[in-house]
């Protein structure tokens, strides 16, 4: 088994380029994971920069990602005391696949908040729903359990309301990192389930923000939608750590599955 | 007197490239404001792109404008019959001002959501504030009426919570469109100074997604955030239009002024 540490890292062969082989088992179906993507070419951001964290990632999502070879490209953009910016592009075959900025820095674990927001309700994660037992790809990989309450779409009776989570840790057992947080922002059941909206729903885009380190345990994934229109849906995602603290935000742009009716 | 839209126009120069010419009316003080920046580089993504709408825009502020001359260059990476992707950059003397990768569709006026949250409640305009009577920069370009329950700050009296709202209008009588909304989505006071961050309050990255055309007549701007930490803080904002469409939706990190303490 390839554990997710290994599956993202990245080898330097100079001049800001990295080479990474994409892990099948990070796939569903043909296409890798978009979260698992942002892993392996943050790991190679941060790799490029002086600072510690990836601090932001905007992550533009071109072509599908394939198993295989990849190679990662960082260009510096602007190097400071407090942050370094640079745009990063994953290619296969020279085709790019997923182009990012972004911004690193140095987080202190033993800052305090000085203003948090309410954290979101979550019941105890023995009455949430394990998301299934693929013994292969994705699936395999996350641990995630979900509240009931938003899962009655897959009985035909979604909440009617752009909403989706659950607790999530690593199959391997590997505590949470800020790599970790970048495939739990992209592990759930799109939001549009809980409006009718199944089926395959692409990531156009999709920014987010390492606001702390995340202490050891479970995670709990908070994602919700405030317009479904046109085609397009937004989809934002709040990830807590065991401790209590915000630790990751991120909103994506996604193409809407067609509506299903019931029959 | 420079309209918005002549502030914001681009010159073809062939091969993806534009040039502008920065305005000294969008600035505060010696830098430009980056909703303005976002504006300009918007109407270069959209000249080169089959498509008609900046749907995404995700923008990174390496370094502070200045008004004067500044080039654009369109690298297009992805053409599809839905979307367009690009990575842009405005430079100044050579220097990358801010980065951004804009993702360019064409939007369906007559499209009725599917799901659109709730809208935030606020006073009628003539019960909020105006910003200010400043005669020159940007203050004077645009027509801006605060809601007074997040104006305390100015007498000392903060909210406690990182909130702004306002009504926003150009001064130049011009109804909003997408570059209008690019401006718009900058221009609130921070939410910072509701939590006692007074003070500049430089804008890291800012993402946002056009979600539907604006209607004429005042938008509001609802600004809040969730975490101020470590130096850093969120500031999402929702624009809504007349009609009660949520029309932008965007977040940025900033770096957070120091807070003062009242004496």
């Amino acid at each position: 088994m390839t554990t997710y540490h290994e599956a993202t890292s990245v080898t330097p062969l100079g001049e800001g380029k990295y080479a990474a082989r994409l892990a099948e088992e990070y796939s569903f179906g043909e296409a890798v994971n978009g979260g698992y993507l942002m892993g392996v070419l943050l790991r190679a951001a941060v790799a490029e920069s002086p600072h510690a964290h990836p601090l932001t990632t905007a992550a533009s999502f071109l072509r599908p990602g394939q198993p295989g070879p990849a190679e990662i490209v960082v260009e510096t953009r602007k190097t400071g005391r407090t942050a370094a910016t640079s745009r990063v592009s994953l290619t296969q075959h020279g085709r790019p696949i997923v182009d990012a900025m972004v911004t690193t820095g140095t987080l202190d674990p033993a800052s305090e908040p000085a203003y948090q927001g309410a954290r979101p309700a979550m019941p105890p994660v023995e009455e949430c729903r394990p998301s299934g037992h693929d013994t292969s790809g994705f699936v395999a990989q996350v641990d995630m359990r979900f509240d009931p309450a938003v899962m009655g779409w897959l009985d035909g009776e979604p909440s009617g309301r752009p909403e989706m989570r659950a607790y999530f840790r690593l199959a391997d057992g590997a505590d949470p990192d800020p790599y970790v947080l970048a495939i739990a922002l992209d592990a759930l059941v799109p939001v549009v389930a809980n409006t009718g909206h199944t089926g395959w729903s692409p990531t156009v885009d999709l920014t987010w923000h390492l606001r702390a380190l995340p202490a050891p345990g479970w995670l709990t994934v908070h994602g919700s939608g405030r317009l479904v229109r046109d085609g397009w849906n937004d989809e934002d995602v709040e990830i807590w750590d065991s401790a209590g603290t915000l630790v990751a935000q991120s909103r994506q742009l996604a193409r809407t599955a067609r509506a299903r009716t019931r029959k």
